[in-house]
């Protein structure tokens, strides 16, 4: 038992408390709140978070874990402490540097920014939008310069938020093999998919409907309601309070029958992993999932490895026929699951097959690195944009809606976190790889048992929370660190037999 | 300018911050929250009230409030700081004399008090609510005797938390003119009302359409919905984070048509108070209703005295008849005028008809002052309960869970609260009576304009908050303070009218 660590608790407490109101208030201004809220509720977020960072950056804290960190002290400590200590570190790391003043700015400016996404996005308007995205980047440039302290470069500091065993010196070469590897097979695929006749998913499909059947698929693949809710919003995300409080929202359209469903599968994995962190650790500061990139590899692992094969829509597909028979009764499995994996290049990151994504995720990625080493200026960002689409992706977007403006995350300040995505579609083939040897994963989805793979991803990964990270993980439940052959190999094999290459 | 109230202004700022975070857990508690969530959550909201009484109830706030009730001081105040400075005051009373941990406990105990509540009501089985309930009840008589002082009567404390202006001293013969009045009057009516066949209200109501008429009527009394939304709950209720986002919930029953119908009026009353007051008062202490007996006046006002006229509905009825020709086709306005104003004993309060409103209230009264006068064990509560139906209302509850099980109330701890409801109501009879005067209010109805109504009481109740208290208001829109005559009389003349007696 440590004295010292003891003494930290409370203002860990109080500053759990202070980041769920805060993460309380986000879930309600993307799914409830009136369209005039924003701006008196962003002063009561931005005490909040002035609140949470008072709490954690103060002189009593600062000594306690300067002294946790002596070896002398870290012998007392049990492994989770220590986790948290190391968590600490890095919070402190994050905000020491940042005057609290400014900090404070940046909340209250980020939802505002948000809702100005939101209408800029509506009414196909980057000019509306850029004005507060410039304010966000330039406060995100200031953050990442106060903690690069002209030793790291700003934009691996904002990288390793997000995952601290990717920096640019690891994205690089990944990237680079995916795109020498995966631009080439696209084209093949690209090809022969031309063929497959989707028309099938842009009939219209009854919305209540979808609902229905997105909430029993959610249940299906392990989210459990008494710990969580489903609502609607204009982009699906998980949110925790706790690890029996999380949410996830879904958006439905009624000419799209994939979109809703993946998403409800994505953000059922990302939930499985939260509702699955060991009650001790939760509302501690490793209470969440390990990084962004372990996340992902959760959403994607049962999004497109498991939800995409055609052994997981064996023991379901009938009950989707039966919902929609107008609609599906002349598609076969075969044909629907031809359909689900259809590889096309598309304007649309989260409507994006399993081959094409990655590219989405380079682009933003080249892009993001351009804005912070300052090769790009905010109003030549749709231009530069459209440009890498029509080179890596031979498209370009229509226009912004379906362009720079299609996602939230920029809105919020989120940078450094798409590769993350990428990241996690890495880990969850090469996760998959080492479960495929430890249990007969297809025979258990065609059985429609999706209990032991969440047992196994339970035990293995989601219970310890983020007391280890992404290449921790990987050694201890693979037996080695990031490998993206795996994930190519994932994508080859895939593709290469559905469409019989 | 005051510079010790620009010194109060952070505490201020920073404790609404606090209030409007658990405002909005609340909400989300009733509204969204997964079961299983209260646990953990009531670890989060215990330290959130927990900081909002550290930063009121300290010893900077202390000398600084001391300091602005000094006559010298008072001179440089505003009216608005001045009510805040007086708000102030009076939360000081209420929290200074309770130690922050039994108030944390409290914070802590209230939201899952409220689950138990929830599942004892559901079941039937008031004796696995009664432990909490017994919790709940001690810590409130513990806090009230605190704040007594031995002076005061300890249920007086709790009712003047909800209006100043109303004790047992103002409520005893009130209620004894209610009692005298309204029984006698129910008797003759109850006997008339009988021969009225409401069986219509009973029959199968779609509850899409339901929610969709209401949702118009909440927009037609004034409800609006850039500042507001509405959700679903076990009881309606009314909660504003600021004037800018003010939330209603409506429940909703497949099987009688005016109960959702006529709750959310009710809220809407609530709401559009709410949404009502000036912006340079929202987020203070004045910055929401006077008093609970003023809000009541205002949801009142709206569900009862607007909301129950023949007027109001003139040009609304065949809108209704419309959405269900099946079942009112055959109902005429003056059939549905009479069967929504049928009086008759029931045992849910909030289905009560106006006339035998205000006997509920008057038995939680009494049962109320019985519990803080230690006349009442917490096991003879259903009881009492019983006992005081059969003798007010000639009718026994055929369970506790229409009986002693049916608000929510008690399991938020809010003893003291539901004369409110009875003060409310008898406010709005004299508003109304004044109103009269100054406008052609039931013209307004017929022509389905509802503007210069809700106007008229922003104008001179609304927008001033909580700035002046039920009396003050009373004097300054009617010339005259409280005065339960207008009440009596307004119910004589309108069942007199409505029942020919």
């Amino acid at each position: 038992m440590s004295k010292t660590f003891d003494k930290l608790q409370p203002y860990l407490e109080k500053s759990m408390a202070f980041q769920t109101a805060r993460s309380l208030f986000e879930w309600d201004d993307q799914t409830t709140a009136p369209f005039e809220a924003a701006d008196y509720t962003a002063k009561v977020v931005g005490i909040l978070a002035d609140e949470y960072m008072k709490c954690l950056i103060n002189d009593d804290v600062r000594k306690l874990l300067k002294k946790l960190q002596e070896d002398k002290e870290q012998e007392d400590l049990t492994d989770t402490e220590k986790a948290i200590v190391k968590e600490l570190a890095k919070t402190y790391e994050q905000l020491e540097s940042i005057p609290p003043e400014e900090y404070r700015a940046y909340n209250e400016l980020a939802p505002v920014a948000n809702r100005k996404w939101i209408k800029s996005k509506k009414d196909n308007k980057y000019e509306d939008f850029a004005p507060y995205l410039k304010k966000i980047i330039d406060m995100k440039k200031k953050f990442a310069g106060y903690r690069a302290k002209g030793v790291k470069d700003p934009y691996d500091v904002l990288l390793g938020d997000f995952d601290e065993c990717f920096m640019m010196s690891d994205l690089d070469p990944f990237f680079e093999k995916i795109k020498s590897e995966i631009i080439p097979l696209l084209k093949t695929v690209g090809a022969k998919a031309e063929t497959i006749d989707k028309s099938y998913n842009f009939l219209n499909y009854d919305i209540d409907k979808q609902k229905e059947f997105c909430k029993f698929l959610s249940g299906y693949v392990g989210f459990d309601f008494n710990k969580g809710v489903i609502a609607e919003s204009a982009h699906p995300f998980t949110m925790q309070l706790h690890n029996h409080d999380v949410r996830i929202t879904d958006r439905y359209m009624e000419d799209n029958l994939e979109s809703a469903m993946f998403s409800i599968i994505h953000e059922s994995g990302h939930a499985i992993y939260e509702m699955n962190v060991d009650d001790s650790l939760t509302q501690t500061l490793v209470g969440g999932g390990a990084s962004m990139g372990m996340h992902e590899s959760q959403s994607r692992f049962y999004e497109n490895i498991i939800g995409r094969s055609k052994e997981f829509w064996e023991p379901l597909y009938d009950k989707l026929v039966k919902l929609y028979p107008d609609n599906l009764s002349t598609i076969s499995l075969e044909h629907f699951i031809k359909g689900i994996n259809k590889a096309a290049p598309s304007f649309i990151r989260t409507e994006a097959d399993e081959l094409s994504y990655c590219l989405h995720i380079i682009i933003r990625y080249e892009i993001e690195k351009m804005i912070f080493h300052d090769e790009v200026s905010i109003e030549e960002l749709p231009k530069v944009w459209n440009q890498k689409y029509q080179e890596y992706l031979g498209i370009t977007p229509t226009d912004d809606t379906v362009g720079i403006l299609q996602d939230t995350h920029w809105s919020w300040g989120e940078f450094g976190y798409f590769p993350s995505y990428a990241v996690g579609t890495a880990v969850a083939s090469q996760i998959y790889a080492c479960m495929k040897e430890k249990m007969p994963l297809e025979e258990y989805l065609k059985e429609g048992n999706l209990i032991p793979i969440r047992e196994f991803l339970r035990d293995s990964i989601h219970k310890y929370g983020a007391t280890k990270n992404t290449n921790e993980f990987l050694q201890d439940v693979c037996g080695e660190k990031f490998n993206p052959d795996y994930y190519v190999n994932y994508l080859k094999e895939k593709y290469t037999k559905l469409y019989e290459l």
